[in-house]
């Protein structure tokens, strides 16, 4: 048996998804991530809300991240509402039922050689 | 009703605003950014104080960031005071009266690929 | 007499070693790396589990930090066990006997110019 | 009077400075820095301890960080000791007097373009 680690309300207040690409798809595809580790033995029910500057929030957007798994949610590809606006800036709030940990992630393949950035998002005391 | 998440106080000790850029502006212009979340039902009062290694602090700058908002507020775009020089290391302090969560950006354009990095700020306990 | 400084359980939610790489190896190879810190005067003795979103976790590969030392470790050199592969989406929980520091980074050089990325792993409470 | 923000304790376990570098001096060349954050009102007496993979660790290097300055201190430069080396893993632990506040940044220019890394130092309990 897996003890958890993590928490479950966490925060990741830069969001950016560049409005364009250069390479072979799916890899340098500019794009942005939330990658959430649940290393517990039971699924953890996702919950992702998007904040952003001029507007209410979007979502609440779901996904499930299996007990002993890691999913590396694009914010590209949350599909059951809105699709997450290109070229603009947002924000993400993310609640699970379990502990979790959260990692922001972006790849810029605007110009022809890419760039990185990525940082453990805010984990809320609770 | 959103329940808060975040902490009041934050600080950045990494700062530097590339003095010079390439490409399309405003995207590629080299900036450092702070980008904060306000995931309360009120409206988040702010305060930016800058420091520097050979004078003393500039500031407070002043923004809000609205009830359920992100604001990437831009240290370039820090207009109601002197604003942040170019080429010159500094920090910040950066504090509200609601919670909120704040990441730091900086984007380099100074060549012709640009460079990026980013991580969460540091969060005070109280 | 050295204070230890650390935890004894860390997460790295974010997880990715590009398939290929430019450039002069060993430098350049495309690689992630778990820096471990141990700064007690105790070797700490390190296991690795490394997640999946797809199949059951590998693991547990083990290390030893000596007492004072650091230890870089590559996924890529991971090798008591079977290979973390390359391309694949994964993330890691990192335990020890003795309280260490984590810090993860990418090296990307799948084009001519790298691109990098790092952040302080969540750390747990315990 | 402004009241402290941060830890006495810090560490940073990804430490390397590339070999060699490109572009103007000293903007490019390649260098990791340790910002610190002093917005007390007394003087930050702070020492660097510097750990390698192989060898018993070097320093403590002493610095000031005087009361509502930031000091960006690159380890490059780090001289009242021996020279920390090129191109040789290491990791760090920084201790102050009064809180402090610490991130970590790396500037890679080994090739025409630059690469960064940044992230907030892992920051002790106490």
């Amino acid at each position: 048996m897996s003890e958890p680690i993590g928490r479950k309300r966490w925060a990741i207040a830069e969001g950016y998804i560049p409005s364009w690409s250069n390479g072979p798809e799916p890899e340098f595809l500019s794009h942005e991530t939330a990658s959430i580790l649940n290393v517990s033995d039971e699924d953890a029910h996702v919950t992702i809300t998007v904040y952003f500057s001029d507007r209410e929030p979007a979502g609440p957007y779901r996904l499930t991240v299996p007990a002993r798994r890691t999913v590396h949610q694009r914010f590209n590809e949350l599909e059951d509402r809105e699709p997450v606006p290109l070229g603009k800036e947002y924000a993400s709030l993310i609640e699970s039922n379990v502990p979790v940990v959260v990692q922001h992630t972006r790849l810029d393949s605007r110009q022809a050689e890419n760039a990185l950035l990525s940082t453990t998002a805010f984990a809320d005391d609770a």
